[in-house]
């Protein structure tokens, strides 16, 4: 997988994501959108590898964003 | 549900949604309203899961957003 | 009261609003202008509960808002 | 005195204005020039109330203002 | 190697970087991808040179940059 | 000396300024040229009133000015 | 030398610059490249006056800088 940041963002959708936010969250869900600030929609995302309860949908904002590893 | 993030937002409308702020507080509300920079306008609105006293209406600017989850 | 956030703040020009800083500061007056990016200008306004004393007018920068409750 | 933010720092124009910074440093001087970032000229100007020495003109960059009471 | 700093990006494409975080955090990859932002793509990724489990595939948003030694 | 922020910076050039940065470093040194942003070009500056060693010419980049007294 | 910040950028390619971050990190290298955002393009750059390890080329986002002496 390579190419433009949006482009693997694009190659993502669908697949588990693990997101590390600048508050050092860890969130993990399959992305379900996303757009050009990087804001993402994750799907049965949950907080975490300590398996923090389950949330359905979360809508993440793209500037609180480290890194997304597909 | 699935889409965009702002196309999220535009499904959830009318719904209560949990929003996390960079202050670490976290609103609860009906969404009323958003625009793109993420910034929401919350009716029935309390701050926290300790039912703090309901405010009316809220307007959050999106800047201090970090998650919503409808 | 629902709408876009913009809407919101037009429909309560005139009305005691109640707006949260970054730092944490509390300012309540009666909304007399914003603009695109939340500057606010308040009139008869006091920060916080304590009643500090009324200042006239102020205005205050659109990036130091949290939150704006009508 | 109301209005749009912007117009209220137009009215404002040779008053004396206090000048609350992010840093917590209070300006007071006359108020002698802006532009729509809230960049501002001040003259006769000093640092909080107590009386700090006089400086002559001030440029102060908008985002470092947390609110300007005329 | 000399140019514009996105030209040196682009020269750098394929090659092993050293990319070093405001949370000092550095991550170790080939550069896949990038954009204007500096928004980057990092393949077999390792964080700091203590040999931290390879990563795949990272996105780094690039507000979170502070350099990128190619 | 009045006027918007700019045209103070441009009736400035060839005068000494003190350049206060969010730092609460401050740079004392003859104005040589500016831009939009408030990046400025120092020549024959120092840092502080402790006369630290004279640099000659210095670039600072806007986003770290609090205030610019000429 | 004079003129405004990008001009004296130019003037400055192929000379040593000393460039200080808000991180308080300090690189010393010779500008290969800049844009308008003052990212940077040093080569045979190291970090600080201690002489550490010289790295080959070193990109900086420009966000970081704080002043840049040539």
């Amino acid at each position: 997988m390579s190419g433009r940041p949006l482009d693997v963002l694009e190659e993502s959708l669908g697949d588990r994501v693990t997101v590390r936010l600048k508050s050092d969250d860890e969130y993990v869900g399959t992305l379900a959108g996303y757009d050009q600030h990087m804001n993402l929609v994750l799907e049965d995302a949950s907080i975490g590898a300590e398996a923090a309860p389950v949330e359905d949908t979360t809508i993440i904002r793209g500037d609180n964003v480290v890194s997304i590893i597909p």
